[in-house]
């Protein structure tokens, strides 16, 4: 496979609190990376794609452990940028049973945040390039990155590149002066494939139905260079026992996948960056039908792994697909 | 809130053996502190009220550890008395699936029992009180903390607190001569909210009828100071999933709550006393169908938790009360 | 009790990947030890019968480290060989929800495959055993240790011992130059019990038929001296949930135990182990139908039990056939 | 004892990379507490003294976190507030053999570094204190709690109370306009006992001679108010191997502890104001040569102790200082 | 090797505070087992003789980890009795440095305080044995066990057995009434080898003399009987450094092994018990001089080894009495 | 810098007992991977040069995890194989004070020692190369393997790019019929730079002196294209205590670095591969007397170091190399 994708966001280190213990009594901490989409491109590294991420790590050992987990997930160093400042993290305490998990964050004023447009080797990121992904999270962290964020489409496009946006809403960023519809909807303008669901299209695109279907229609009324559009549905019983599905709109018809019963979770993090991983899979190498049935299954793989990251070869998703005595020992 | 509950009772350490192995393989123990008294004062205190424990520790560093691990837990020191001895422990083998936990006691002849009225300051650990209790353990232990127990009821009741027992029968324990029967009536008539099942009510009272609220008409006949009596009914389909629910016997009314499902218990331990602790802050705090409802929602998070105490927030147990997006990722 | 088995297998190191990490993360392993034979004996041995078994150990100190563990589990050291070589190793990556486990092996020209007949003394092996038990894997590892087992299986004949075969095929073995088809039909005539399913009859043996009933029937014509045919049934929903029963076919007769439903599976490596175990402990001691309760219920506790080996009492198999409060905390 | 401290500084995480790795690689981290000032207060609170810690810590379950932990070791919570913000950080990387300790800060814009002096309640903060202990690295944080410094030293003169200052100097922090000798002398004419080095001295009161002695004298000629001035002395010969006395002079006289060879360091963070807290300790409680002699075994104990605070008891300290049977085994 | 060691005493379990923390601190504990004369017959165990031990351990599943951990150890079952009541404890704080280790006892009217003479199949025990070792802790804990001891020795004398006798004395024992004076002679005029220092000769036997080598000659007018004495002379520097060496006194001669200067001390517990167990070996297949080296050494490898107990084979300890290129790598 | 180095060797797993346990009694091990040249490589790779390592990988996930390790290392992939095959592995116990770190291999057979020089992309792992690096143990395990060194030192020559030889010898090692006088020789005469001590001399070239500076001249005599000759000296007083000296021979002139005292080793092994590498560091960009001073402390900071590689910058090691205030705390 010759596909690379280029995706843009922070990484942030994960602080983990280990068994199962709550927050306030907690002794250490398990170490993890991740990030919107980082965990795209470090997911579709494993899927077999080439992946060139663009951040920006702090200078001290602490952006180099970050490199380091890169450099070990596959992911090319062409995109990353070393400057003074600090790492993002949150602290993640782990729900379970009618318990929910509960993050903390840390992230305001970090070394991405302050990521400049010229700081980025555009050429040598996008070198062979075939894919652009970004989230709704990087443009509301700060106007430094809103612009890269718009460069890096415009840059994009300018090499015809497909370019995908997962536009989730993140209530709490959002400080450094713009509201999401003073940014987004120039974004989505440069975007071929959307992810987000109601909450989202509202929020960043002012747009809204109660009906998913017409929602959609409206989008892509008002952004017909939108060539498709999806989400995945979360039916949450406990912190351990979620349904999943994934839906996606295109050319005017609604693709459904499978329903999945995801009981005795391991950890949820990351779950919708391993449907939009799979989504763009998909979209690159499958069919609409099996494009869902991919994404579908790979973010309920994701569920089944810790850490923030799909870890699943695109060889294992397609077993799950296949559906065969799932779970079954393989020696 | 300005609540504040005095309880009375031995704090035990609990020598878990971790990773799921068994007891006779372990090559170490987590360490934990319990006891069921005082998991229902330090669960009030996560739900914000004021606790004041009386207890008896060992002068050494174990008993340091005891005075450590309350303190962190917002528990007063006014009732804790340090003298020589030994700490009480209880070892326990996790359960999973179809196979059970399991407890080895080595809680005999402890500081604890040794605990005398005398050395109490009874003033300083009622000052500001509105509810004392007691469980059926510590009578079963010693006449001298038996002898603690009837006299904090006194002292209670010459202060107007409320009272409340849980009359938990431990046929293990009463190996100092006197027998339930011989003891806890007399405990009971001073106690104004009971908790206990059939069995229990059999044997520390005497009383016994199929039928759980002529059982409650029973010893209500004959205990007219009893103003609510309850319990929890557990279905056990195996270590790893329980059925839960509270039921509450008040002016002739029964209440019962919402049945919850809990699928991939992570300790059941001290899950009565965090009903327990429930339907202590709701009949200070709720009505009667909110009690019993909070009650189960409070005992339902614990078995979430590791360890013997319920470490959840009113907020918390009122959401899930609630119930919407039950165990939904919180940002 | 005073039945002892003689059991005949080669013991590999099995590398766990703890917390849930894939292989190729992992930052270090968990240590236990098993074959499928020895899991037989050492389960036995939890059961209160005496083991010996036959096997080959490297001199150096990881041999001695499996020494230590059968002696911790009560295995007779009378058929321990020490010799030069390697010891077998596989590395288990554990799976989760719809993510298998996974196995890799590295047990290829270890100590155990040079094993030689005469280097065991067979009298003192044999000495009070009442039964003798092999599986398919050691015939197919070397034409040494086919030998060794053939030797065994008339040793036992000769003594009067009972003899059972769990006659699993695995594909990857089988390297030596032989067959299936030429080894495994002169071990199964000198053998009383057989456990196998279709898969393995069909390779092993070349008879095959849709149906288990006729199966076992056409395998009775061909080899009368078989007293019982047994197998168990595995439906997979996930890595956490599988449901079993257990099928023995007997004097024209086919008994059918319960059917479990295992939730939150917590180790399922050794189950088929286990459950031969319990036929074993069955047929020595029970009649038909307690014989295939009692083996599916071994085979459910151990996989809620860490590591490859029942270690469950004959009390708590049979607390759990008898099935009242399952899974009930026990003081 | 009825003595009573009060200090005031932020308490920071400190994230530890386990099992001697390097920061860069790490996958987990041990958590620990401390700041400067905090650790006097707790090992004071270890000695038998009552302290109250004057900081603030973010609304958020890590701040209640470090709640627990202060609750834990005894500091009354009079002076902790509560508001929102970030809690500060620092990484520390573990030195051994010619390898040095490292520490990656992350201490900017806490909640710390906004607290206001009128959210203390200085009344209740300073009720029955007989010392206030502050060091130089709060008025280095931000005009705020500089401001809040000075305004405990006049609450402290108002009422009486003694005193003390570590003047440590910290190149890196001092970064909101202010420069050390605006800030410093200041308090330091309301400090009666004062902690430095020549390099400490030289930035925060522009005083340098190469002769410690004269140094000393420079300062008390222009600081009459100071009653004592003292400093360890550290000879590094590695990571593990470090030396240590501690020298105070005195109405014209220099005291001189006797010199400990550090062999096998565990833990070298917070040895300073381990040494600090001995000094108080003895200033209130012993004679001169005491005071050196109690101080240098205090810091020596705190080398083998994990974490930032000395944990000794005042018994414990003082076998040290009588020197018999140094480290044998007590049962 | 043909020889077969008898011992007699308790095993406690032991409770270590692991990664350096206080007792107060712990939230877990590492396992181990030991005894000082289960220590002494596991370590010949290692050396490649057998060993018996008398003890009796409780019936649950503790008693059966302790039975476990002896057969791990290759010790003989024939001298164990299980019973009902409980293991004893120890908490084992690990100092550093100037720190000192600390142990907390736990271990009063434990299972092994009620062994009964009578229980104990004595022909099976000493059955051909050679050597019977115990030590003063024994007899200190029970009327009932001192008449185990005593019955013990009047049985290898009667079968012709040497027996070895290490009389430490433990003043927090002897709590049943009796004084080591009333016991100890009775059992010194049995015994060929004794090990002891000043203090424990004063105690248990009522003989002091300043010089040691004097002690031993007025000892040895009393008890003729004995053959040889023994001790190990340990310098403390520190937590962490201790010297060693080993003094033998027989047929009036003093030897004195070489002198090792013990660095970095992993475990210091069971270091006499390793010296005992080498001088046995020593006396059984040395010369005297050999005798000494032998056993200073093989206490020197103890101190580098976690546990209470000696796990060096005799190649180990011969390979460091030999002493070239100590500390080399062994590949 | 613009320095690459290419370096071949097999990389083993290498499974460590942790917590200072016998490897006969381990319950887990803590996994690094290394090998003498990949340590060499990865070493340099720190020092901020390239690195392309030649190895040859299984294709399971145990391979993956060496290609992830190597990644995370930066090393390129250039001149990774990937086959069929097994791990080779090595167990590590360490030791501690007098008792020596023990290693027992388990490396025959592995896909290594299958690598053939034809699958090796010769011009992509020498573009841009300054170096090449080979030792001793890689001619040792295979004909194999033995001709990919002579040919990658005749691709090396036929560049233009230096060449290092560490002919450590291995005794165990060199099975396949060939002994090191029939390879090494015809290796040795395309090294510039050759590493090595007296034993690894006299077996590998069959040259012996007991003067050093003589062995080395003799060496030259026959070796003329050797332009530098150099050794570590370790003087080993424990497993916990090591001094280390570096010497060099180099155009008629013997230069001798500094001598370290090495007390609280960490991990000694490796750390010959760190000297190894700061040699080629040295000859690559320091002057003679530097390059010694920079082997050895590069080799002293391994020893300070978990697992097989050097992961100190350039800087770190001329930060100990310059040498004031060894150990200080960096903040």
């Amino acid at each position: 496979m010759n596909q690379k994708v280029v995706t843009l966001g922070e990484v942030l280190m994960r602080l983990t609190v280990p068994n199962q213990k709550r927050l306030f009594q907690t002794v250490n901490f398990d170490v993890n990376f991740g990030g919107s989409e980082a965990n795209v491109g470090i997911s579709l590294a494993h899927m077999g794609l080439k992946n060139s991420h663009i951040t920006a790590l702090p200078h001290h050992d602490l952006g180099e452990r970050v490199v380091r987990f890169l450099n070990m997930n596959n992911v090319g160093n062409e995109g990353i940028v070393r400057k003074d400042g600090r790492l993002g993290i949150y602290y993640l305490e782990c729900g379970a049973m009618q318990r929910p998990s509960r993050i903390v964050y840390d992230r305001f004023d970090t070394t991405f945040s302050y990521l400049k447009e010229d700081e980025i080797d555009w050429d040598a990121v996008f070198e062979d390039a075939n894919w652009f992904h970004y989230s709704g999270i990087t443009p509301a962290i700060s106007q430094s990155v809103a612009d890269v964020t718009l460069r890096a489409l415009k840059e994009a496009k300018k090499r015809g590149v497909k370019t995908s946006g997962d536009i989730n809403y993140r209530r709490n960023l959002w400080q450094y002066g713009k509201q999401p519809l003073d940014v987004m909807p120039g974004l989505v303008e440069l975007t071929d494939y959307v992810v987000g669901g109601r909450v989202d299209l509202e929020n960043c695109l002012g747009i809204y139905d109660d009906d998913w279907s017409r929602n959609c229609e409206l989008v892509l009324e008002k952004y017909p260079n939108i060539k498709a559009f999806s989400k995945s549905i979360r039916d949450s019983h406990s912190a351990s026992r979620n349904d999943l599905t994934v839906v996606m709109y295109k050319d005017g018809k609604l693709y459904t996948s499978k329903k999945y019963e995801m009981n005795n979770i391991v950890d949820r993090i990351g779950g919708g960056d391993a449907f939009m991983a799979g989504l763009i899979y998909g979209l690159l190498n499958l069919n609409e039908q099996q494009t869902v049935e991919y994404a579908v299954a790979a973010s309920v793989l994701k569920h089944s792994t810790i850490g923030d990251v799909n870890l699943s070869s695109k060889e294992e998703i397609m077993h799950l697909v296949d559906g065969d005595n799932v779970g079954r020992l393989l020696r």
